[in-house]
């Protein structure tokens, strides 16, 4: 395998017992009744064991949009036009997008990659990443070369490591790629084995007649291309995108300089089910923002041992759910920064003592 | 009725239909799949309906907390000593509780209201609401009288207008009180005909010789006391407490002045559903911030027809899931306001009409 994903896999190590012990017990100290601030105790222990601290805190918070063309797209299986990808890409860049607003709410930067739309960007604030124009469509053959998913995770894991250099904490996928769901789809039947019927959904809001071709897009995916579950290169490969192969590296990249990898939608969790498939120990370092409207986004998440935080039937992608769990984080972290401990603020403990698991 | 508390209800208008028809054509404008961004382009219908303006923002927010002492809780319904409502209100005032931090993070202020605390507040911050020093135990007999019940109420209603007049757009409620969600028992089963084994759960964290005791004394106050579902002040005098009382007329006076009213857990859902009962309009007004880990809060929030954004397992109270809530609020506002249309950004927009439901 290339190196730099070689040697980004084998520097991630698991979280630190002892931080997480440290916040744990700290959690219990904290003026309120053991465990009521449910997840967002968890949130705090979960960071803590990331960040090798007891009490940390993730200031610079960066979404990395990764966007490509999908040639399956061509095939009807979107409602939306080839086109959109890159128009998108510049509505990220003006800052007029979902994702701008939502970052912009939660104190986060917006970067955008071309990680393989199917024109080019002349935009000196994209961040380049292409290895060719698009995929070609899956339902026929190959999404892409095998070196090309090589050397797009590969650039995604170099571009992890570049923004902790610049100092940001903590990193939140997002994707555009109109017909990226019908890859995720793929992605996800060919590593957890669930059924395209189950994988598949509709995504940014098909009619009948463009999921029976959707769906059949995906079936034969798996069935001409033979994905082999057991090589998650193969699989970017067969399966695709461009910006699927791309986020699975960042999130190795950002596991391996230990920043905590928050995902989207579908298309962003394919990228995570690709990535632990590459490196196991990443998983520990991935939080999932939400649960998509996509149906298959269940049945990735159930893969990776994940369980969203939110659930407010949102299906637009860009890294929008990363961005508002970002909120939900920064506010878990504070709770042990500045919360008063039973001694400080002088109120009493219970009566008797609490059964731990209530 | 007490002339504040009529006034209020009369006051209480619907939603503005042709504001909410306004908002909802203006997210099909936006570069986004229609209806892609879910729950929080209802919360922006929801919100232009009740501001009366097609894109409103709520700057100022506030979070009331509303302590006070229940009578009950001697009969060892709660893990914790009396004395911790008082504590906690100290720790309000100081800073240093959970809907403090958490209100810190969501750009709001914490009013602290003293609604029936068992002991005197010598504190210019708090806001005296107190006519009596607590309940009595609602397993014996009546919590309060019902002229108490109706002043606090009305000052519930008065200090909506005090906030309203201040400049505050949007009120959080959050309570405190050893033993309310003995209360919030009772009077989820007097106003739904729930029974008490199923709106009756383990509050700050009971074992299960406590929950027993709590269990009876739910069924205790609904059989000695026998309160009429039909008059929502017998409710409240005969099931308590003296903080929900307070909560229920903040909701009717703050839907009386045009404010959104978010919940937070039991207490202030069980406060809510007095208020729907006094004044039917004011349900339009309330946003359920979250689903409570307390079991009864579902059968509370399903009688007010309203659907929870949050599930995070908590069981805290003090208005931290309303705190929460807040920035997932401004969120969802600000997309309307701040993202780019398909005309202005020139993104196509779909190939074919997309289904209207998806």
């Amino acid at each position: 395998m290339e190196r730099t994903i070689g040697d980004a896999i084998a520097a991630i190590v698991p979280a630190d017992e002892w931080a997480r012990e440290a916040a744990r017990a700290h959690q219990l100290r904290l003026t309120k009744p053991a465990g009521a601030l449910g997840r967002l105790e968890e949130l705090a222990v979960w960071a803590a064991g990331i960040a090798r601290t007891p009490a940390p805190s993730f200031e610079r918070k960066t979404i990395v949009v990764a966007a490509a063309d999908h040639g399956v797209a061509v095939d009807g299986v979107s409602a939306y036009p080839q086109d959109v990808t890159a128009e998108m890409v510049a509505n990220f860049l003006a800052g007029g997008a979902a994702v701008n607003v939502l970052a912009r709410h939660a104190g986060a930067d917006v970067r955008v990659v071309d990680a393989g739309v199917a024109r080019d960007i002349d935009d000196p604030r994209i961040v380049r990443a292409k290895v060719r124009y698009g995929t070609d469509s899956i339902a026929t053959g190959w999404a892409m070369q095998r070196d090309e998913a090589e050397a797009l995770v590969a650039r995604g894991v170099s571009f992890a490591r570049e923004l902790r250099e610049d100092g940001v904490d903590v990193i939140g996928l997002g994707d555009m790629g109109i017909g990226n769901t019908t890859s995720a789809a793929a992605i996800t039947s060919a590593i957890t084995g669930a059924p395209p019927r189950v994988t598949t959904g509709r995504g940014t809001g098909v009619d009948d007649e463009a999921y029976t071709r959707k769906l059949d897009a995906v079936e034969r995916a798996l069935s001409v291309n033979e994905p082999d579950a057991s090589d998650p290169l193969d699989v970017l490969a067969k399966a695709g995108g461009c910006e699927i192969a791309f986020l699975a590296g960042l999130a190795i990249g950002a596991a391996s300089a230990g920043m905590p990898v928050i995902l989207d939608g579908y298309p962003t969790t394919a990228a995570a089910l690709i990535a632990a498939a590459l490196a196991a120990d990443a998983a520990a370092y991935m939080l999932a923002s939400h649960l998509s409207a996509e149906p298959g986004h269940r049945v990735a998440l159930a893969h990776l041992g994940l369980r969203p935080l939110l659930d407010l039937e949102m299906r637009l992608g860009e890294g929008t759910g990363a961005a508002l769990a970002f909120s939900l984080l920064d506010a878990a972290l504070r709770i042990p920064r500045e919360m008063a401990t039973f001694d400080s603020a002088g109120v009493s403990g219970p009566t008797s003592e609490i059964p731990p698991e209530v």
